[in-house]
Formats: structure tokens, sequence, C-alpha cells
């Protein structure tokens, strides 16, 4: 172990950042001279012999605007702040870490910098307040509970031009960006539906945080059931685990159930073998239990029987870059419901 | 789609935000008073009274203090930043969410905010002058390549009190967290031999940003092997789609091999089914070919035989993020190499 590591030393000021003024002075103009060319504004001010002069000094000093500095001058704010409680970010997976790299692209080719803000899940005005510190130009929240009234109202009182929340539900006086679950169950259970299964057990993963998407691809199943008077829907409990499994498929004869929407294609991987495991045939083999997952991960095609999946279908991160764009130049917009994409099921062989 | 996605208007420049002398204003306290309040320093200076009074201020104009200029006054920064290019963070999987959520928890019990910056990668110096415009009492870079000389010096002069990069290799002036990417092909590599397996093929991914992982664990594998002069070492490339991995498996009986170390789970899984779609045998089998992934991902459990894999072991968050906050403090201290973790096997039955 280095020796830095237990290091005994007590706080120390950092050495102080140079300054716009000594940019100034070494290079012989003014602040503002410096300001304008640091700042992209130097076109038809400064000439060309002048603005290298100024960036040599700034280069052999070190000295860099501060984002917030420029943020004023600019009359608006470069960051978009994405904010997702650490505790709740491995939930999205890789559906959120593909989504999070167009992004944070996109809103890099219009300007802005994308800082994902993960403190552990806060009171939604201590939240608010942590993130207002940053002087955001936007907010965007993917946890849960999302922003109260008072939350967004801060956000706005403090200057964030933009506040968006992942939803449903709404946020009072925040832009929703909407991508219901309740439609993904409801293609589950109309695909299963559809294919004649009658009696569907409903996966509610026992892992924290995931409610809030699980409800209601429960309530989606529930109201594509109630199209079929003998159709029955039941929850059942399950942890991410290779016991819990195990004593799923062992109660599944008492249960009494011919298909399983396994809330995502992790769960339903881990049932199915447990069920195969257990004797069960799975998919369109004789007495095959129906299963469908969803996310549509690569690993579901390379199960036998192949899994059959519900897939979110989300429109171009470069439209909802755009969007957040939009919103920050026109920050009286009324708050609106924005639909992030929609979900359709990729139907294989297990259900 | 809502109007607000259609509006036409140009950019207006968002409200001004209240600043701390309209709370004083408010409160009918100095300017000073205010700082001391909403700074945790009133202890001893502002009776509760009065406290309680700027509280109510600050409150109703929704002031927020500024994160950085809250810095200049604490003299060190609060804000942690992760670089972690766009387009390469998918590349880390769960084991990096998983680390980050650890990661961000410990140091927000400390007192600082961590955000993870996500810009295209850029040229080492462009993307140092992007994370210095947001005063970072620290950077922690996972990009690769790392920051150069150049970049590092620019970070430390606008007052960035430690650089941290993910290495091998280390970047010149900064400190390093090493995990070491050649001990999880040495690892594997002496797994496969201790099995008496001797023609053992290395995957490397066709996918963008993998080689800084890939290469190195091939040179473990190779490493490993030098031990055994009857030993052969062979890189096969592969992408992680069917196709391809049907072209491998397809190819499988001309390359005279017995094992393949897969470079992380998902591609073992994905070559795995394409040998036993072939009809090849796997694992303990007559004539089985060995399988070893890396990751422990639980999916690997649950393919029969069962994925032998590698797994990194990472030292706690805690001790990182306990780390970062000495170097923060002690900002002289001279650059060394802390490690990570290391790696072991996980032995089950493909391997």
């Amino acid at each position: 172990m280095p020796s830095s590591m237990t290091d005994p030393a007590g706080p120390r000021a950092t050495p102080t950042p140079p300054t716009s003024a000594a940019v100034a002075r070494r290079a012989g103009v003014s602040r503002a001279t410096v300001s304008y060319v640091l700042n992209g504004q130097a076109a038809g001010r400064v000439g060309e012999r002048t603005q290298a002069k100024v960036r040599a000094a700034a280069e052999e000093l070190g000295y860099v605007p501060h984002a917030a500095a420029r943020s004023l001058r600019a009359g608006r704010g470069s960051i978009v702040l994405l904010a997702a409680p650490a505790d709740t970010a491995p939930a999205f997976g890789s559906l959120f870490t593909s989504f999070l790299a167009g992004f944070q692209t996109a809103l890099h080719g219009l300007g802005y910098t994308v800082v994902l803000h993960g403190a552990p899940a806060a009171a939604p005005l201590a939240a608010a307040r942590a993130w207002a510190e940053l002087r955001p130009a936007a907010v965007l929240t993917l946890d849960a509970p999302p922003p109260d009234a008072a939350a967004v109202a801060l956000l706005r009182r403090s200057g964030t031009a933009a506040v968006l929340t992942h939803g449903p539900p709404a946020a009072p006086g925040a832009h929703t960006l909407l991508l219901d679950q309740h439609e993904a169950g409801r293609a589950a259970g109309a695909h299963l539906l559809a294919r004649g299964r009658r009696r569907i057990g409903v996966i509610r993963p026992a892992e924290p945080g995931l409610a809030r998407f699980a409800d209601p691809r429960l309530a989606g199943v529930r109201s594509a059931a109630a199209a079929h008077p003998d159709a029955v829907v039941r929850p059942l409990d399950l942890a991410l685990t290779e016991h819990s499994a195990a004593q799923l498929a062992a109660a599944w004869p008492d249960l009494g159930l011919d298909a399983v929407f396994a809330y995502n294609d992790e769960y339903a991987m881990l049932l199915m073998r447990a069920l195969q495991d257990a004797g069960h045939a799975l998919g369109t083999a004789p007495d095959g239990i129906g299963v469908v997952g969803a996310d549509d991960l690569l690993l579901g095609r390379l199960l036998r029987p192949r899994l059959t999946t519900v897939r979110a279908e989300i429109i171009p991160p470069e439209r909802i870059a755009a969007l957040v764009d939009r919103l920050i130049r026109t920050p009286d917009t009324a708050p609106a419901a924005h639909r992030l994409g929609t979900f359709a099921v990729v139907a294989r062989d297990s259900g």
C-alpha cells in the first residue's frame, strides 16, 4: 500500500487558480478582451494576433474560464444535470447506459455538458438544493419519487430554466418524459392472451427500487386481461437469486398458472432455468409454460426456447436533446408530457 | 406531440437567481452572516434566532449558495468529477454501475458531490479544459487513453487538488487506481493449464473501446502459458453477434484448440451457444472444449454447463472514497499507484 494511503496530514488549501486578470496582464490587454476571446465572442471585436496572444497567455498560466461565470455572461447555463440516485442507478441497466451515451453525445453537440448527479436519495427539497448549487440550465430527474412542487419551484427560482422528470407520475410544474410501464405490461399480457394463455403470473421483483416499474406493469397485464372474463392474473414475488427461483419453481404446480410475465429478461432467464431444472416444459412444448421477459437482451436469444420479450422503442436521443435545448431557451413553456417511446413484443419461442 | 416540441421561439435569458445580498436585506443581517449560516459556519458566531431568520429568508427567496463560490470560501471544492466518455461507458457494464453506486454514496458521506462527466472522447487537453471549468476538487478519469502530462498539469494549475486515472498505464503527474487486466488473463490461463488444457484461444472483441482491456488479458494468458513449453495461445476475433459466433464455431475444427478464454461472460455465453449449436461438447464432457468467461454474471450460473469465470475482487468503495478525500486534503502528495483490486477464478463446469 503506498504511503499516501496512510498519510496523517490534515487539510490544506489547494493552490489558488490563475484569474482572467492575470491572463490580461500577461497578454497586455483588457479583461474584457480576454473574456471575448476565451468565450468565443472575439469575431469582429478582437484581431487575430491579439486573440493568439490571449490564448497563449491563458495556456501558459493554465487559466480556464469558470463554467458558472461563463453561464452568467451567456445568459444561460451549459450544464444539463441528470439526477439518478446512486442506489437506484443499477436498476436501469444496459438500456439506461446506451440511452445515456447517445443523449450525452447529442447534448454535447448542442454546447451542453451533461453531469450525472448521483447522491443517495434525499428529501425532495434537499435534493433540489444540491442540484441547484451547480446552477444547471436543465435538470432531468430519473429518481423515485419525482420532485414535489416545492422542489421544482426552488430549482426554477434559482435559475434552472427547464425541469424534466421521468414519468408517470408527472411532477407539478415540471415537464414529464413519458415512458408508460403500464404499456409494457399491456403488450406482454395481450401477447400471452392472444396465444391462448389464460392464467398469467406476473413477477414482482423483491429487489428495492423496482416497484415503480413493476406495479404499473402488473396493472397493464390486468388491463389486457379485463377483455377476457376467463383470464386470471396473479402477482408472484421473486428475488434475483437461484434460491428464490428454485422455491417458485417448486411451488409452481400449486399455482395453477400457464404463463408468466417475468418483469425483465434477467428474471425471465433465472425463472426459466429453475422451471426447467424442476422438470417443467416451456413455451410451445406440450403443457409448456409461456414466459415473456422485457428489455430484449442478446442473451435471451441464446436460450432454448428462445426468450419472447417486450422491448422499449425509445425516440432517438437527438430528439430528446433537442427538446431539452428548446425548453432551456424557452423557460416559460407550460409544463407538458412528452412521449419518450412505447413498448412492443418481440415474439420468439418461450411464450 | 405537445406544442412545446415545435415552439419556434428563439433563445431567452433565464430569470436572474436571487443573491445572498437579497437574503441579507430580507433578514436584516450582513452578507457575512448569511454566508456563515448557509455554509455551516454559524456555530459560536450567529445566534439561533438569527440563523432561523436567515434560513427563512433564503427559503422564501429561493436562494441556494453556489457550489463554486462555496468551494472558494471553504478552500477546496466539493465536486469529485468522474470522467467517462459517453461512447465507452456501456463497455464498463454492471460492475461499473454497482461500483459507482457505492463510490458515490461513500463520497457523499464525506461531503462531496460526484458528477459523472460524459462528453464524447476528446483530445486530452480539450477534455481537461472542459473538466476544469467545473472547478472539481478531484478528477478521476476512466477513459482511454489516459490524460497526458499537459492535461494533468492544466487540471492542477486550475485548482484540481487530485488527479487520478484508471490504469495501467499510469499518466504522468497523476495517481493511478490500478486494476491490472493482465492478472485477469493470467488467472484464466493458469486455471485452464492446471486443468490440462494446452491449446488456448483468447477472444479479442471486435467492439470498439475494449482493446485496452483485451490486449493485456491476452498477454496475461501468454505469460501463464510461458511456463508450459507445449502450450499454444492463439487470439480469436469475435463480435457480440450470433452471426460472428456461428462463424467462429464453424471454423473451430480447423483451429486445433481445446479451450478458450472468452474475454467476458457475455462473449462466453454467446460462443458456448454457437459451439453447442454446431455440435461441439463443452467443459468436462469427453472432448469438451474448456470455456472461461469474466465478470461472474448471475446468468453464467444458469447455463449448462455452468460457466467458469474470472471475477474482479475490488477493494470496498469506502476505501477508495477515503483515498480520494485524503489526496484532496494533501494536494502535494507524490503521484503513486493504488491497487483497486485483483482477479480470481470462480471454477464451475465449463472449463
